[in-house]
């Protein structure tokens, strides 16, 4: 194989001349990134990482694509409850399912997290882990954003698409590590990221193996298996991966403990902070907001060396159709 | 990267020629492994997977190494056990655990499962995952198996180290989905199989995420999280890769779901099961054995077109420096 390493040697630094994150300004934060990842990849450096342990976390919502005015994923449980609905009406069982039904969010949000299971436990349960994957996929495939008119799948963040593709490129592994479901997130993380369905990790009901009519199966199942949030991350990180990453990004205080057990870490750690300021292009939000709420992350990230990405400042463009 | 795919397509047809699997006798076992590697890596055959889904799983007791007299991490778990009662004799707070430290392996049998569970929660909980894995790194390395009086390390087989590098040099991914102890396995994973720790799925227990001295730490807790035997490794397989194997390895009933699962799927499919049948270099047992009890596997699995390997018949060698 050491005729590869020969290409390789020849063809790689003319590559090097080209921007890796053209979508990102020429400020602070896109210079941070990129002395870090020359740190870690540099052999002659102290500060060298091998590849094996380059592994990078990125949370999903708020991070990778946007999350307001809802999770994708609460669209995607709602659409589906009223489809449920339509073809059997006694799905509504309940007044927390009637009012998801209704799109009554306030009474939904009422109900907390019993309701919120509730609606799970209807929408993503009782069938096989491959059909709901296509069956998110398919929903994928027209859904919108309503305040914004966009494809869901077309509001994932340009300047993070760079990101990991620059991260990849350098050696790391990528992994995504959501609060959000781990089956929905397999529907689109392979097209929408080039993240491979194993370098998922997310939140998850239980699930069980049968026969069904003869045919082995894994079926999701009613209950919550596993909650990958807040000091959930480094657990399923830790349990998932066998690791502690070097570089993990966020948007929200669900992300405080993976970045913090992250750049504990000893040697070269990232820890990057997504903070929306960007009202024009996407959403501004942080302290007070239901979704993607940044508190600890502002007022702690900065002395723990976390870089806080402002959106309206540091990214050149938004949406990869722009 | 075009100049990549012309170096390998120099190479690697002239190391085609090399028998990738010398310590196969030339048996039909080891024709029919590389006939199946052959139709799926063929881009010419209607058999042809992409590397992407050629996910390739493995049992490990029994399977890649040996498991007699009793389980490995059975062994270490007794020897940590009379090294804390050494240190301090409270440990040992019931029966079980007295006579676990004794060596009196009936009374712990007669236990069942909540004694076995007694041991595991007093021997693999309360410190860092990676403490753990540090610990088991260190007695394994000069751990012996008293039947054979080798070092257990030394105890994989030679065969199934050779497959295991001939589907990863066939694009293969290798994972191991072992009943066992996931951290315990992590700690020789890479050593020994060349398989990294995001690569091993295993049974668990619980853990959580906790400042320890200002420190930010994953720990091991008491309490079972997940069991990856009988139906519970393909739910583990799903869970952690996401998609359904081509090729799985076991070796006994505990494999039993997850070759049915791995076998029904469309497409080419390989199932194979190593019988332990040679009492001479390694042990001879299946339908009785305390451990690795096989009976499904020898009378569905021919039916079901798994490969049932016959150690003492289809292996030249069994262990690497034999
Ligand atoms: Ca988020
Ligand atoms: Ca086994």
């Amino acid at each position: 194989m050491r005729l590869i390493a020969i290409v390789l040697a020849v063809v790689l630094p003319g590559m090097a001349l080209a921007d890796p994150l053209p979508s990102w300004n020429d400020t602070d934060a896109k210079a941070k990134i990129i002395a870090f990842v020359d740190s870690v990849t540099d052999p002659a450096a102290d500060t060298y990482v091998t590849p094996a342990d380059r592994v990078a976390v990125f949370d999903n919502d708020g991070t990778l694509w946007a999350e307001k005015p809802m999770y994708v994923q609460a669209f995607f449980a709602l659409d589906r409850l009223k489809a449920m609905a339509e073809k059997d009406p006694s799905v509504l069982s309940s007044d927390v399912l009637k009012a998801a039904a209704e799109g009554d969010m306030k009474t939904v949000a009422a109900s907390g997290e019993k309701g919120l299971l509730e609606i799970i436990d209807t929408t993503h349960t009782g069938l096989p882990v491959e059909t709901f994957i296509e069956d998110a996929r398919t929903w994928l495939a027209t859904a919108k954003n309503p305040a914004k008119d966009k494809r869901f799948e077309d509001m994932v963040y340009q300047p993070m698409l760079e990101l990991l593709s620059y991260l990849r490129d350098q050696g790391f592994s990528t992994y995504i590590v959501s609060g959000g479901g781990i089956d929905f997130i397999r529907a689109f993380s392979e097209k929408a990221y080039n993240i491979p369905v194993n370098q998922v990790i997310g939140s998850s009901v239980k699930s069980k193996f049968e026969m069904v009519d003869g045919v082995p199966t894994v079926i999701k199942e009613p209950g919550v298996f596993f909650v990958d949030d807040k000091a959930g991350k480094p657990v399923g990180i830790s349990g998932r991966i066998g690791k502690r990453p070097i570089f993990a990004a966020g948007n929200s205080d669900g992300d405080f403990e993976m970045l913090q057990w992250t750049t504990a870490g000893e040697g070269p750690r990232f820890g990057l902070i997504v903070h929306h300021t960007d009202a024009e292009r996407e959403f501004a939000y942080d302290r007070d907001s239901n979704v993607g709420k940044l508190v600890r992350g502002l007022d702690e990230g900065p002395g723990l060396g976390w870089l806080i990405v402002d959106m309206a400042k540091d990214w050149a463009a938004v949406w990869p159709d722009e």
